[in-house]
């Protein structure tokens, strides 16, 4: 993967969806909700103050699984892959 | 629970909507409200000041009951559990 | 009543709507207007400042009769009475 | 007059609106324009910084005539009287 | 004209709008534009830091013709005269 | 030209809209695009920072040429011709 | 290309979209994606404090591979080429 995201934006690799339910039921493919929760694989260097220009650090490392609010960032191709481009501010909490 | 909010963020488990009215009336499954009180069980870091960059500390503590907006937050699943990640500022009081 | 408001917010017991009108004509419940004052149970630290996160004092205390914007507020229920949570800054005056 | 404005706000008495015009002609009560000036009654003690948390006082003093926009201010009632709780930002120039 | 404006605004005359074009055609009323020019008559003492609370200085003066946005402004009518309560913000140039 | 633009603005002369495609085809008036690029005939004295009251300078020097964006901008006319005050955050570059 | 872009603005040279899909299949026109990626061209001074007027400066660098929002930016033609004026912020990475 050769992303460096910029400001406080990450790069995830999303979390494959569950295609079956907890009873063994098969969801198929049209039903499936988009995954929420993903491992973090580059961080930018974090935002910089308005005031002072100076960087404020991303409270998030690579390696990281996160939760993340289902309608953000912006998906991206990178070396075949499906990738999400996030702020950090669209991630809810740190998995684990 | 292995949910780390980030920011002011708190993850609540929600009290269970009272299935009961005080003349002891049972209320149907649809119409039970969204429940509004909620056990407090991780609190995030706080959140930056965007001038300085120091964390602003969250009021919140784990095992505060809070009450919040009826419709603030995002329903999360984590260990077979229906939590909640709210932003501390959707929560109106500490009740206790 | 057992509600501590977080922040800026602050705990209003509204006060009854007026029943009968000047003229001695009594007014049917569903024209009945929201009472628009009440009296303060309870007050929040304050707001902390989004630069040096200081906490900046309501000026608002217990036992005040306050004025409020008709339509401000949250609606909660405490210890079996309707009280209202509300922006201190939907606060227009304090009266007496 | 009991109402003690917070933060920024002026309570302000309404001039009546003029009920003949220039030409001697009455307006029938329905064509009334709202008064678009009004005494102050009463000052806050001004708006807290944001940033530091000091009062930022108002230009405004008790007694001033002031003129204020049209749509601005919420209507109050205080011992039998109809008055007007402004921003002051709402007022537009200071009369006299 | 006794109108003292508050914060940055300032009061204007509005330049009477041109009843002829240059070929010599008379414009009826209604097809008449609103003026876009006018001399300023007074000046705010200027708006407050809302962090120091520090007056900041509106750079136009008394007597200044100024350029200003068509639908800016606030009309009021004084000493007979209709007049043009304006914020400086809305002042385009200084013409002259 | 007479016009002394306020805070961050600038005054600019637009080019002529080219009337001819390339390949020679004439552009009947009403299709031709609105021109964006313009000579700066003046500049403002910059914007004065909402907290301490300082001239930010402007970035841009009479007599550049600059690329702004279509829409922004008020058309004004000074001296017989028509010229456009643009804020200075709508300049995309200067040319040359 | 002679575009000097102001404050924290880039000029940048879209990619040629794919004209054929993995699987070999021509894509018609209109069926064409905007580009996402692009080559860095020019880069802004940086953008001033509100606060301080002080530059902030862009984290990008002319020569850089940037990947940016599909639907950010303004077109502009500058000696026969297409390119873009973007925003600093539209940009989501940098590749490579």
């Amino acid at each position: 993967m050769n992303l460096k995201p910029l400001d406080d934006r990450i790069v995830v690799r999303p979390a494959e969806a569950e295609t079956q339910t907890a009873s063994g039921l098969v969801i198929p493919d049209s039903a499936k909700e988009k995954p929420q929760q993903g491992e973090v694989l580059a961080v930018g260097p974090g935002k910089r103050s308005e005031t002072t220009g100076e960087l404020i650090e991303v409270g998030i490392n690579v390696g990281d699984i996160v939760m993340y609010s289902k309608y953000g960032g912006t998906e991206v191709s990178s070396g075949g892959e499906d990738l999400l481009v996030l702020n950090s501010r669209d991630v809810l909490a740190i998995v684990g």
